[in-house]
């Protein structure tokens, strides 16, 4: 167990820096709270540290957390450093620090899989890695310009999801598509887009898909949309909303496939 | 028209102050960028003043926005101080600021109604909202604790949604719950909750309806669920994730309501 108390301490001044980039490639995730540990140290990944403010040492949840962790990765910190390197207005006191989880493009998907394409607000992209854990998706793929899928915003709203998912952030996710469709056993692509596009509720999904999201402005772009099979729309009434949140559309399509599949329709 | 240079100018010093409190009771509601001005504008709503940014003033989107509203109601201000104004930070130079629309609570009401009860998160309401207009839902209640509907925030999350909905913010939804529930011709009342109830996708659901959505940490509270004539959940995955971003779950079920309803199942 170390114990910080200065502002000077090397380890603190290293991470208080790492923190402005967390979740990128070569920093730390971070994960700030309770419920965010709990569902890593669950699905036993690895962790690095586990920064706990001192006065917070000995609160059950965090006695719970720390149980679980080797002494030797312990920091305890006083609350002012604490302070400085926690997101929230009133923290809980207790983060865990650990490695980016390397995961590499996956050539077999298991179940369906969903490509981001360049979704950039942090809390659709959490909210949309939440729905997917739900839905008991396993394979996600962010394609450049999604937002970084382990920085903090994203975790807080995934809700612990990153722990169950399969996450590849990637330059170009059509490079891998393209590879992907040639396999004889690759699922059928179905992207979501208001041109040309059959409703998703008047369609019959197949059990296993790629799905397509795109961005909150520009939707799927067509690159992407002409690698997919099928184009599917959401109708809906438009006179006072031109589309749906995509987190909500991705919700729609994955439990509409989910549903269909369950009930046998 | 008037033209403001000043930050002594005391209608300047009024919406300064004015709006920090934007949508509450009382205070106006700000409505940012073309989009939003457009949406406002195409339902025909009244309009107070219309800001504009002096070196945005014969900008195409915002030559659209002030032929429709009349010049007396324009003011024209300085970059600097529609900076001071403005939420974004790089701003597109038109503000249109408008009454909070009175709107009582329904005795009756047209199509299905959501009641919001205590959703905290703006982006959360306003999404929901979004999502209510796409699903041809025009009446919604708004409990105390739910996030202001006409803050800024909520705003800019319903991408115009407002303009199409009635929305009554009331301290105490379940008096007016309790109330409607007398009369002969109320609808249905279904809650959302994990406990003791049926499964979103096997149940038959009325085609009118009173949806009840919960806060984002406490779901329903005990007092509006004890008010509801049905109780549904809905099935997911539940290793990694506990539940699904309130939303997304009104998302789910709105659109399975009209599916049901559109198919004829």
């Amino acid at each position: 167990m170390k114990e910080i108390q200065s502002r000077a301490n090397p380890l603190f001044r290293q991470w208080l820096h790492d923190k402005a980039h967390a979740g990128r490639p070569g920093h730390l995730v971070w994960l700030e709270g309770p419920h965010l540990c709990q569902s890593w140290l669950q699905n036993q990944l690895e962790v690095k540290w586990l920064l706990i403010d001192q006065t917070r040492f000995d609160h059950p949840e965090v006695v719970q957390i720390r149980n679980q962790i080797d002494p030797a990765n312990w920091v305890v910190i006083s609350t002012s450093l604490f302070d400085a390197l926690s997101d929230v207005k009133s923290h809980q006191g207790v983060t865990l620090l650990a490695d980016l989880p390397a995961r590499e493009i996956p050539v077999d998907i298991h179940g369906s899989a969903v490509v981001l394409d360049g979704i950039q607000d942090p809390g659709n992209v959490g909210t949309l890695l939440r729905t997917c854990a739900a839905a008991g998706i396993q394979t996600v793929i962010a394609n450049a310009g999604t937002a970084g899928c382990w920085s903090p915003k994203v975790l807080r709203s995934a809700q612990g999801a990153h722990a169950g998912l399969h996450i590849h952030e990637t330059r170009d996710a059509s490079d891998w598509l393209r590879a992907y469709r040639e396999n004889a056993s690759s699922l059928p692509v179905i992207a979501t887009t208001l041109e040309e596009a059959t409703s998703l509720f008047s369609m019959r999904l197949p059990a296993r898909a790629i799905w397509i999201f795109g961005s909150e402005g520009q939707g799927v772009s067509s690159e992407m949309l002409s690698l997919a099979d099928h184009r599917v729309r959401i109708d809906h009434n438009q006179q006072y909303v031109e589309s749906l949140n995509v987190a909500t559309a991705a919700a729609l399509c994955l439990f509409e496939q989910a549903r269909q599949h369950r009930t046998g329709r």
